[in-house]
């Protein structure tokens, strides 16, 4: 049986931006698995009804249906150890930086990108997307980033203990990635594939990662259609 | 040849209070190494001329003399593996929480108690740190902290990803503690030695891994005078 990861895209399903699926595929490509790609969009939740889910990414993976990012890691350490390890081990140490990946770098890059995500989507998701939004966030999504040029360098400030992660060691992991980067970076895909907003300047040590992790594995990130 | 720990202290050499010192203290007790404690004092760096070194925490620990917590950590752990370990084998693993400390932790909590240091020590310590730190942040100390009841909100707001770690698992290690436990638990005893300042509100889940950090070896922590 096929592996198949299916993952949150635009109305191009090659535009995959969901930072939890690119999680996900980033850690399936670190652990050198082959999988397909089933493109997935907003509101096609009966799709998943085999899964007992309604979110991306769902991973099925031999017999299992594996659903939640978090929960696929694992699992992919767990039923695959013969990879290279993503969590060594210890999922718990991982916690954190997903609750900080969460909080600031993805919170950061909502505020900074969010109007540009509709552009990207077919109408039913685009219609979905907009209203559920501007539910959630109380205001209009042009609102939500219209502070972007100022609140941009607040965000650089607040990525202070990446920088300097990064500018000790090549990555997150050490000399060689693992699951914190793909946490972290799954949110800078997010920004690229949606938005030509600038989130970093260019002499940033954080820039220089980001680098480092579009040529992983093959390149497969910046091989994916940036905005 | 027993085993040294020179740390920062104030007047009385009980109130121990660096949170650097506190990191390798808490170490070694985590390894279950016993230690003398050496009592040091802003100023005395003609006492550390045998390590080459101008900062505590020093360990001297058999023939090896060790500066810097962090050097320190991974000491511990490659000089005495038969311990729990601290950074189980990938210190490049905490790196970032270590960032986050310091840029997030402990910059918050200086702006909240550096002005209650200055009672704890003693006439020569005391003349020296508040000219080195009025020198470096440009102003008065009590100029720092005057804000503090309202940026005290804001620390408790950047405490989300800890907050959402140990609301998940009782330490940031996990079900039991490890060196990131040490490395952010270290800030929190600073303030605690130092200042009578409310840092969180008691329904924090913050606050009950603090409790829970206060109980590890024996008590420890909480057998340390507070302010």
């Amino acid at each position: 049986m096929t592996r198949q990861l299916y993952e949150l895209c635009g109305a191009d399903p090659a535009r995959i931006f969901s930072p939890y699926c690119w999680r996900s595929r980033l850690a399936l490509a670190h652990k050198g698995l082959s999988f397909e790609s089933i493109p997935w969009r907003f509101t096609e939740t009966a799709r998943l009804a085999f899964a007992k889910h309604d979110k991306v990414p769902v991973l099925v993976d031999g017999a299992a249906v594996v659903v939640d990012s978090w929960t696929i890691a694992q699992h992919l350490d767990d039923a695959h150890p013969e990879g290279p390890s993503l969590l060594h081990g210890r999922p718990e140490t991982y916690r954190f930086i997903a609750h900080w990946t969460d909080s600031v770098v993805s919170a950061g890059i909502a505020r900074m990108i969010v109007s540009d995500i509709p552009a990207l989507l077919d109408p039913v998701a685009q219609a979905y997307f907009v209203a559920s939004r501007e539910k959630r966030y109380g205001r209009k999504l042009a609102e939500m980033t219209a502070d972007r040029d100022a609140f941009v360098l607040e965000f650089r400030r607040n990525l202070y203990p990446l920088r300097r992660t990064v500018e000790a060691q090549p990555f997150l992991g050490g000399a060689e990635p693992d699951y914190a980067d793909h946490i972290v970076f799954g949110s800078f895909m997010w920004a690229r594939v949606t938005s030509r907003f600038t989130l970093l300047a260019e002499d940033d040590a954080v820039a220089g990662w980001v680098e480092r992790m579009l040529d992983l594995y093959g390149g497969m990130a910046r091989a994916t259609p940036a905005a």
